[in-house]
């Protein structure tokens, strides 16, 4: 069935859940905003309720104006105005706000001057996490995509060229002049294939079918070279952002710099709001948690048990027959290091120091989980 | 000539033919009640077989219906019925069977109420394997996907509303709107191109070819990142799958955990039928097996010989001259490891006791293969 | 300039020129065969010149089936007939034989029996190297890419049938039944787009995007997992492809076995046919040579030296600065192979045994041609 | 904010501002040249501004002219003047020179004349970086790209036989004879689709839909074995790239060969320009500066401080909180070997001679800055 295939995709929703309140006032007005104004543009709703849509922009400009207010506010605070203006973050904020009523203050038709409010969608990229990411892979394979560019302006040209002399007496109107057979050339080269521009004659359909198979070997190497930056810097950003974390756990302290470098990379960070279950009885669980910061609570019997910075848990399934024996929550927003059981293999088996002290300590549990159970059933409660 | 080439891929072909016959029973029913639905939607074939049509899909529906049935009450008898509806799996039985009725009870006419029957087409991703894997894939790559859907958005919405100022006069009602505006947007970015709305002006051109130009590259990215999470997956899912069985192998519990786990990430696991061949004898033979359930039987003369678990087969090729010197069937399903011979290379390399062990077992088949030989030829034959 | 950096490429384009005289008349057949062909459906040339396209084709028939006769009487003689007719090769050539004559044979008219000669594009697959790699790829990763049509699957159906519930009152020809609804998501999901059936309605168009969507989302992962598929049957084949080679060349023989994996892993075969030149001076050398088999000639002067079988060559270059000393070519037709200089660091680096060994040659080989050259310039010649 | 997330986007900048001014403009002439080409097409143009537009193509010809004497005449003094005008980059200097002048000669139209000009757009790839690695890369898959095009080849063959048959009733003009039928599959194949020709029968949909499945895995298979060998070039020619400079750093000298080997790998060299700024105060720093070549300024107070050949710098942030201490730029163009904090890591923890050079420098630094800072305070000033 596929629940139990799902299951354990359940561990991994939490950072779904970390929306903050204020983040989501914020794309909430962005999304009206957008919509008022793809609404403006239409004749008849502009005729039926242009004044409320009107309304509705000007609010939402406000919005972002107060936002950026504050913003700036915040940044001159830590005596950092001017480098907060002059970052990406500060520029997306001014671009929100002043393009509109300058368009305005200028004479431009409401209708136009709202346009730039299409602006705003770049607030999208603000606090989106992965961009600098995203764009690093760019930077780092900067020379292989630019050759490619090249590869492709190549191309480009001389077909363009070519079917210009190849259609032109045959249909003067879409490959009379160079620049209309570009446009053929760019919407062919692309795969794009819109269709109002098609080589006619023998000729031109086979010339055409050569671009055809340059576009696809130009994409997939494009494809290649971000294939591969893209692996690089996930390994490189995983690595930077697991590893502050990983040296602050008690628990890999003792062991030497060699072996903590090698389960940083193993490790993947999940950063968990407060009441959250990490965990759920009798779900299949292929993965345990370090706890860099915050506290979770396993509901054992009778009474729950409290565990806070450096501890670990989940690892009994991991140990037996990879059943969940208990569910576990946070009771704080928590940052976790999530160790996958193909990992956890190899390092119990590298690291047999590490594997003895898992080991010890999930004796400990069992131990306690058994003890704790009869107390429970014999009426008692355990003094720790 | 190909036949070399393509005969080791024989020894893969097992698990096409694993496929249960109830299994294959809910696919005809399931192939047979959607053609049946969209013969329905035809007038022609409506007027002509309509009764007939509607009887074979509520046949259809009865079927999934007792399907669902017998599911919950398996479930409800293990006392995990809510559990079972409330999975995935249960949601996707209770859409085949219950729609439908209910739109023909709210009053729909009934070649509307039956287009819910598409819903029927969800209970192939039911039981289809890896389906959790590619969520995984989606999930852990969450962040840098989103991150591309932003960049997506950002570019849509910049472009369109600029197309729109370019093109609202030269095609009022191909870019009068911003709406019709983004949905030529879309249509380039994601390269389909219906060419139902298309630039027309210099300016439009230019601005089309940048957002195909910016369309392969999110594409790339997206391709990009979903390559490198699915990569890390499949090495993932490969180790946990393995593990469990590589650990009941009694060949592999003498070496010590780092080696096991190092075993681990080179075998893949195959479940083979009963009565299917693996080997074939004079086929060029790229990798050895070890049982680690089920048993095989090796037809050397003058008596087969079976092997049961903890057993390794194949070895003979990859020790010699790469050609398979007997076959080698299942004598019921079982579960085998398969090590390519590039990964037994380094194996052999890495571990000189196991080496020692395969080489000594190879050495006593050799002989035990010859003696047999010799006494089949003489008549004779041999005690064990 | 590009002279330079083109030129290493030089050293990789043997492999080009390796095409058998036999190959490329068969090959040439076939592409006037399928001319022909093409040409006889074309109501003018089949009026000027349908007897001699009839005669072409005939010829070309008769030379595949010469080739087939051939093909199962060298079979036949090694008592494989039966093996080949059903080996993939074998049927292939069937296929390239039968089918007009039976065609023509069952009174179907020429133009329509002579369309079957399109199964002769087959024959390109018979002897295409890398065609088992493909498929194990395929084989291999089965289970997701399953998923994935699983998934392509469902989205079809299901975009499909809301398009036919949103669109049908409005474009009653394009979406008012469910196959032609079928066809409008077939071809957006795959991007292709042909704009002959285009949403219209606003509720048409969003569905429209969201299938768009989608679709680039699956073939992100069918791309992915075809990637790391490859990924792993590349470094595999290549593994085998040279570990038999390696074996047998006498300066690897000295390393234990551990080691010989590790360079097999580095190690790059490549075929060279007779009399064709690997190494030209002057320009720069970034890899090395091991002669697996065959021979080559150093034109070092006065006189060539020849190298055979286990000597390696090209090692000055990577020790040095980079550019080639003298020019090397094949005697014969030979097996090398190939060690990139990032390799050869690497492996200098960890098996200073071989380091020690590589130097001392080359050592050597520098005293050689100084010593050549003085003789040379003495007017002496070396008794060696 | 966005601003943390790009600063480091900021230490890569670099290399884009190494654009030499003689490249400028002969890109610039290159732009002209091809815009006034592609101005000389369009009827309107070239009767208003004819005569303009042929003066600024004959001044760009002529530049190209006399930058091609001087490549050739640079090379005739080098003795390598037939070697240059044979290499690729010669080639392309001869097409971009004579084709017009021969064409006019010939009596060609002025206006098909100059359509030879756009051969100048091949000066792109002269000088572009990177080419010969996508050129490895084809070179390097040759064997499964060749594979992929003959499947695709096969899949084209068959899939027009197949829809010629089945439209060629239905639609005489579009499917009527074999040529126009392939057009349709190319088109479909690539996933480009004009939708000039589609298929109208439920049979050619159906064939039609197979066609774009098969178009897509194929594509798949290609981006895949793109993605895979540019994997492995890029790897490679990163360590060529980095290892000669690596071994001109006295600070890795005393390591072992192995060691050298491991860190090449990491290493990513970097060409900056004079006067350009490494690292800013304050920014998050993620990496660590080997000078291999040039010269650094540190601007610490009271006197800058230079740092020369084999220092290094920026260890500060990595071994401390990752906030950049100091503004260092370059005095002049330098080459820097970049170490990412996950590699530093990694290199610490593997080598502790290094791990305490590194260190004990950095305290010498932080003493040395505390120290000077002192005697800013007090008006002394150090002697050193």
């Amino acid at each position: 069935m596929l629940k139990g295939a799902f299951s354990s995709l359940d561990d991994y929703s939490a950072p779904f859940r970390r929306f903050g309140a204020l983040r989501l006032v914020r794309y909430l007005v962005l999304a009206i905003g957008l919509m008022a104004m793809a609404a403006l543009t239409e004749p008849n709703l502009r005729a039926a309720a242009g004044l409320w849509l009107n309304l509705l922009l000007w609010c939402c400009l406000v919005y972002f104006a107060v936002e950026t207010a504050m913003g700036i506010n915040a940044a001159r605070r830590q005596g950092k105005a001017w480098q907060h203006l002059l970052s990406l973050s500060g520029i997306v904020e001014l671009f929100a706000v002043f393009p509109v009523p300058i368009a305005l203050a200028c004479g431009t038709p409401p209708e136009t001057a709202w346009l730039f409010a299409s602006l705003w969608v770049l607030k999208l990229a603000q606090n989106s996490p992965g961009f600098a990411q995203l764009g690093r892979v760019f930077v780092l394979e900067a020379k292989p995509l630019a050759s490619v560019l090249v590869l492709f302006l190549i191309v480009l040209f001389l077909a363009s060229a070519a079917m210009h002399v190849v259609e032109r007496n045959e249909q003067p109107s879409a490959f009379g002049t160079l620049p209309s057979s570009l446009w053929w050339a760019v919407v062919t080269l692309t795969t794009t294939g819109y269709g109002d521009v098609v080589p006619r004659t023998a000729l031109g359909r086979l010339l055409g079918a050569g671009v055809m198979i340059c576009g696809i070997a130009t994409f997939g190497l494009w494809t290649g070279i971000l294939a591969t930056g893209f692996a690089a810097e996930r390994r490189r950003r995983n690595f930077i952002e697991t590893w502050d974390v990983v040296s602050k756990v008690p628990f890999f302290q003792s062991l030497d710099p060699s072996a903590i470098t090698e389960i940083t990379h193993m490790l993947r960070r999940v950063e968990v709001p407060e009441r959250t279950a990490v965990i759920r009885r009798g779900r299949v669980g292929d993965c345990m948690y370090f706890i860099a910061a915050g506290e979770v609570e396993v509901d054992v019997m009778p009474t729950p048990v409290r565990l806070g910075e450096g501890a670990f848990f989940g690892e009994l399934a991991l140990l037996g027959d990879m059943i969940r024996t208990a569910n576990v929550s946070t009771t704080k927003a928590s940052t976790l290091l999530v160790l996958d059981l193909a990992d956890f293999r190899t390092l119990m088996a590298h690291h047999s120091e590490l594997a003895r002290a898992i080991d010890a300590e999930a004796q400990r549990r069992l131990g306690d989980i058994q003890r704790r159970r009869e107390l429970h059933l014999h009426g008692g409660i355990a003094p720790a």
